[in-house]
């Protein structure tokens, strides 16, 4: 028997440790990396991430590390901090990770001011790294909770993605492999703002056939965007696609969703995150300036940044979503 | 200024009713037939239709009747009776309606037995008349309350299409336009079928990850099934496909999703419609059928059938769906 094979995961949110943990139930070791030592201590001592996901206990195969260090040996390494934090997140390991590393990225995002998917800004910070989008339909107290749940992950190097597929789906996780990695990051990051303009409706308390027809539209709306920037409508229409749009603007569970409710029902955009981090709010300008760039029209996505930047009223957005002229669909 | 114009409708459910206000909403007077005389004369004096859509006034342009001769004079039709009941609907008005009277067809379901969409049952009965079909994200009550509701209405005639959208549509309900009849018809029979797969998972209590991934699939199901039948994906990417499927899969106010969910929470097949019609259920055996006939494979849709049939176990079901073999998406 060789050694046992180990991921390292970098973030220690709640989707990181419910991803560390389906790694360890599939027979994996796993290091998973917190950047506050004080947190890692605990979580390693008390075997559970108290913060981020209470009353899930990690299993034995999970130690957990401040240590950039420890994730040098690691055959993969899964990426989970928000794709606004990618760049600093890396940088702490510089030099540590050996260039040909599998780097398997977890965020659903565009980084603001460069106008980056996640699988760019990586290439950019380590050209030599093979590299996997992972993303879909999945809450991480779900999986934690072992409850079935069905992602995706892509590489332009599909017998990676085969590899990491099979790596990384257990009893609950299953992971289903593609080679459209763009199509893939396309969905996540605007799945996001959209769950926020359907959020916003329903925050209005305007029904749920109204949410439904603006959810239609927003796919739509998504599908446009990916034809232009390289997306295959198949994996749109899939898993990390409609999938993850249908969980996302369907639950109060989603961070972007909810924000979206606030706003909807009164509070100021500025003041409706709750603390939470809602990566939709982040991406939605870097949406809609990729967007405008090659002329693809995404009203919604347009709204959503326009409220939350304040130029717009929450009542003119929602007029102007649900006022559209009669025309052929 | 000519006669005020008249729309007939056939059917005092809850959406002929809610549709009945929403054409008398934008200024048709509006003849709303029921079967049942008691019922017809009940609502006629007391302004509202207690039985199906309780608490809401029906307006003063309407009358409610259960003669059908009154509807001879209609300009426009529209059928609101289940798909199993529209062979006898129409039956009771043989002679009455002009041959020429356009009818709208508002119910979503394949006729049992001889597996026929509404509007091939139409043709065969009134080879004449001009038909459209009326569908999408829809709850009667949402409209009833005139939240904002917008559906697709698609007729082979596209003037005819363009002129009954704007006559329908009104300040709550928005009424689109499209000329792909079949791709309507086929997104609100699938997604019936689909939505009681999707209420079983949650009956089951698996997650909301897991309802999603189902959702996807379900509808990758309904796309090759559009494929085969001569839908255009365009179509059952928007209103009436997507979006009805996202409401219908998301809303214990769906009796379709309603009956999968008494039956994932242990409730026998044959007992769990709770006395409510659920189109689903009638409609899964055609789907299955007809998808048979030119070889698309829909297991989800296999799977609600045979749940139906009590010929598969909702265990049995419920492992095939979410125990798949891990494959490329």
């Amino acid at each position: 028997m060789g050694a046992l094979r180990t991921i390292g995961v970098i973030g220690g949110g709640a989707w990181g440790t419910a991803l560390a943990n389906a790694a360890a139930a599939s027979g994996k070791a796993v290091a998973l990396w917190m950047r506050d030592p004080e947190a890692a201590a605990a979580a390693e001592l008390s075997r559970t991430n108290e913060r981020y996901l209470p009353g899930v206990r990690l299993l034995d195969a999970i130690g957990v590390t401040s240590r950039p260090q420890t994730l040098a040996l690691a055959e993969t390494v899964l990426l989970v901090v928000p794709t606004q934090n990618i760049r600093s997140a890396l940088a702490g390991f510089a030099g540590l990770l050996p260039p040909e590393t599998p780097l398997v990225l977890c965020a659903k995002g565009i980084e603001r001011g460069t106008n980056l998917f996640p699988s760019e800004i990586v290439r950019e910070l380590r050209p030599e790294a093979p590299v996997a989008v992972l993303s879909g339909p999945s809450f991480a107290a779900d999986v934690a909770r072992g409850l079935p749940t069905a992602v995706a992950l892509a590489s332009g190097d599909e017998e990676l993605a085969r590899r990491l597929a099979a790596d990384l789906s257990g009893p609950a996780l299953r992971v289903y492999h593609g080679s459209d990695m763009r199509g893939v990051e396309i969905g996540g990051a605007a799945k996001n703002v959209l769950a926020i303009a359907v959020g916003i409706v329903q925050g209005r308390r305007l029904g749920e056939s109204a949410k439904a027809a603006l959810t239609a539209r927003g796919f739509a709306e998504l599908l446009r965007f990916a034809e232009a920037f390289g997306g295959r409508p198949h994996t749109l229409m899939g898993l990390s696609g409609l999938g993850d749009l249908v969980l996302t603007c369907g639950s109060a569970q989603s961070r972007n969703f909810s924000l979206g409710l606030r706003i909807g029902a009164g509070t100021p955009a500025r003041d409706a995150t709750g603390g939470k981090l809602a990566e939709g709010a982040f991406t939605a300008d870097a949406l809609v300036d990729l967007a405008r760039s090659r002329s693809v029209e995404m009203p919604i996505s347009e709204a959503v940044a326009a409220v939350l930047a304040g130029t717009r009223s929450v009542d003119e957005a929602v007029d102007g979503l649900m006022a559209r002229p009669l025309k052929a669909e």
